[in-house]
């Protein structure tokens, strides 16, 4: 008889967990949990569908869930809540939509849990027209409001991809849109050369921005009127709630599971927990950071999605490491683009050991004689004894995906000097001689010299 | 009194060379010998001025003579050129332009010739409306034919990146052109993948392709009407030869400096020749290649501009290496990018000691459900044993600078796994959640296993 590997969680690290098991060991039982009903779908795509540059919710559905039963043979439960992990005895007990209970034993256990959107203790949070993007049912849900009720006003609470993207999106159908952002600056990992630029370009569209303002709640005589912000009251008839996600550990940390710093499932680098034979991956789990080494907790789908695969590989015989993670992201803000990897904040950076010196610079990301072309700004930062790039960000409007050269650069645990002597693609429809991200490299190099 | 450093060329690596040492240390003598009247120019964007796109020819000029002179202190005769080189006595003979001669003595020599348009044995190559391009005063020469004769057949012979941008920009006046290729493909250094799509391209854009044509000349009574083939006669009223370059090593040869086996001038890493105090760099230098780490020849804008800053650095007291070449290169044609790096050619790849194993994946530019996404067809080479990459490449309508990722990876001696493990960024408007580069690696890393 083949082995039985269980899966707790359908989306990007458990479907691709499960995907890669039955290509590399179709002998392998292979049984997926999932509490809800959507599977495999791309939750980063949930914006688009709003704004209405997405046609049909079911288009972010990567896989169907009859695909993953028929085509790849993959036993998946839709409607199945996992109650209780029992290491010892290598049982799941699980809950049926209809009520029903039973105990499924495994060989080999996954934990991809996810994470869930945040909801702050606010007041009137239930109220009807607020919304916490938590799956595409609120998704669906919102669109749905924009379209039926026609909103003029909306209170996006949370300066973060989510609350830039959906500010975009509610824009789109002419909502006058107000962000609130309890910080200075929105994008805060991104740090300030990309916020402010985010910013002014948001204004520029005319988001309403209110920076260092904390959102007490929301009220209203039936559906959302009102936000209430600590010393004052603003109109809102519709509100969204985007200031995060917390990693859904209650289930793996009852379980005996350990948690790592970052309150997210602690693992190795083959995405194993405590326990040899249960893995975690996707947004509940932690990973490493290749520049400080240490575990770090981003919930990003690639991640989820990498990680899933090699979890596939390591337990059909093939170890696999699940890969370090650099922190890389990117967000469109309107027609603003804007990216980052590794370490930028200095205090974190001298956290991890290092002497962070950081520069920015702007450069055109065509040559400066070819048409359209646009400035982008980019920052590097370095260790400041041995030249080591500890990480960047790009802010522009074409040209921001270079933030991969920088990422490729950490990964190869390259120095400044070493990056700007990189032979980068030139030719002036695509870039100035030297590419800005070399200019970058150029700048801070004589800095430390 | 200061020393004095003497450069021959007053081009990329030339101009970059005295700006980089007039920075570094304001008391060094730096004389530029420049043949011409045009410095610091950008080749590369001849083309867009022919084409239209770039207004006045000297919008390519970077800094004008002036500027050198005034505000940089740089001691530049255009209109002379250096005869001679004597190494052991230290001394360049010089020609003015009134006939003067006169010796100029050293302590750093820098040869920086740059490299001339081939002008292959072709008859009737001086027929007037036949050009082959190999400087400012062409460019402005072919656009004024254009403009004044309004051709209406175009021959265009060589389907490298010149023949390429050249098809685009006479296309742009309407004219019928024509492109004359002796090999099987347009633009051999990237791979078959690249230029099949390319080709396709050219003829979807009106462009009409003979491949594996060799052209013997040119006729006309008074201007150029004919293009002559091997068993064929074809119209022309305007021909441009672009069928690559040759390095200017005579001066160099003459004075004893080493060649390499390109037959470009040879360097070491500080881009020194065999004379402790002269260097070469340009176009008419040699580079190490940092797959093979043999030497090359690749004539390119960056290369020049960096191993000339390099030279600056080391000659006012701080060795710098020049740098290391992937090969990369990228170039538009019409609607289409095309970019690669590294050693895509199987039988170089064996001949530097390598088993080299390629994948061609085709995936889309963006997340498949968002709105204008283009398909990317990448191509990765690896080394079987190793896992070493070796090189890459993408056509498509954007993102082909992705070639950077790859590029960064390459100088990061990265095995194809590594690359499949880096963190590149991902959102549904830049790219899908595996990005194609990391898509092709994945594959890649599949065969090797």
């Amino acid at each position: 008889m083949g082995e039985t590997f269980v899966i707790v969680g359908g989306d990007a690290a458990g479907m691709s967990a499960a995907s890669k098991v039955k290509r590399e060991n179709p002998e392998m039982e292979v049984v997926v949990f999932e509490k809800g009903e959507w599977v495999s779908y791309a939750a980063c795509g949930m914006p688009y569908y709003v704004k209405g540059d997405v046609a049909e919710l079911d288009d972010l559905v990567t896989v169907t869930p009859e695909e993953f039963r028929d085509e790849r043979d993959i036993d998946l439960r839709t409607g199945h809540e996992v109650l209780e992990i029992d290491p010892e005895t290598e049982r799941v007990t699980v809950a049926a939509e209809d009520g029903e209970r039973f105990a499924q034993a495994y060989d080999y256990l996954l934990v991809a849990t996810g994470a869930t959107a945040i909801e702050p203790p606010f007041d009137g949070l239930d109220t009807d027209g607020v919304f916490t993007i938590h799956d595409m049912d609120e998704a669906d849900a919102i669109e749905r409001y924009v379209t039926e009720e026609s909103p003029d006003v909306a209170a996006v609470v949370g300066g973060g991809y989510v609350g830039i993207e959906m500010a975009e999106a509610l824009a789109a159908h002419d909502v006058q849109v107000h962000l609130y952002e309890m910080l200075p600056h929105v994008l805060q990992p991104f740090g300030e050369p990309v916020a402010e630029a985010v910013e002014a370009h948001l204004r520029d569209n005319g988001v309403e921005l209110h920076l260092d303002t904390a959102v007490d709640g929301f009220g209203g005589d039936g559906p959302v009127e009102r936000v209430h912000l600590e010393d004052e009251t603003r109109p809102a008839d519709i509100a969204i709630v985007g200031v995060g996600v917390t990693p859904n550990v209650d289930l793996a940390a009852d379980a005996g599971l350990e948690l790592g710093p970052t309150g997210a499932v602690a693992t190795d680098e083959y995405g194993r927990t405590n326990y040899e034979n249960v893995f975690a991956a996707g947004d509940c789990a932690e990973s490493r950071h290749v520049v400080t080494g240490g575990p770090d907790h981003v919930p990003l789908a690639l991640t989820a999605n990498r990680a899933g695969r090699a979890i596939g590989q390591t337990v059909t015989g093939s170890p696999t490491p699940v890969g370090d993670i650099a922190g890389t992201a990117i967000v469109k803000a309107f027609d603003l683009g804007a990216a980052r990897t590794g370490i930028l904040d200095e205090d974190r950076a001298r956290g991890a050991g290092f002497d962070p010196v950081s520069v920015t610079i702007s450069a055109s990301s065509r040559a400066h004689y070819y048409p359209n072309g646009a400035e982008l700004t980019v920052t590097l930062s370095a260790d400041r004894e041995t030249g080591r790039l500890l990480g960047g960000s790009l802010v522009g409007a074409e040209g921001v995906k270079r933030v991969d050269t920088i990422a490729t650069a950490l990964h190869g645990g390259m120095t400044v000097s070493e990056l700007q002597n990189v032979d980068l693609a030139y030719a002036p429809p695509f870039s100035p001689v030297w590419d800005p991200v070399l200019t970058a490299a150029k700048v801070l190099a004589g800095q430390l010299e």
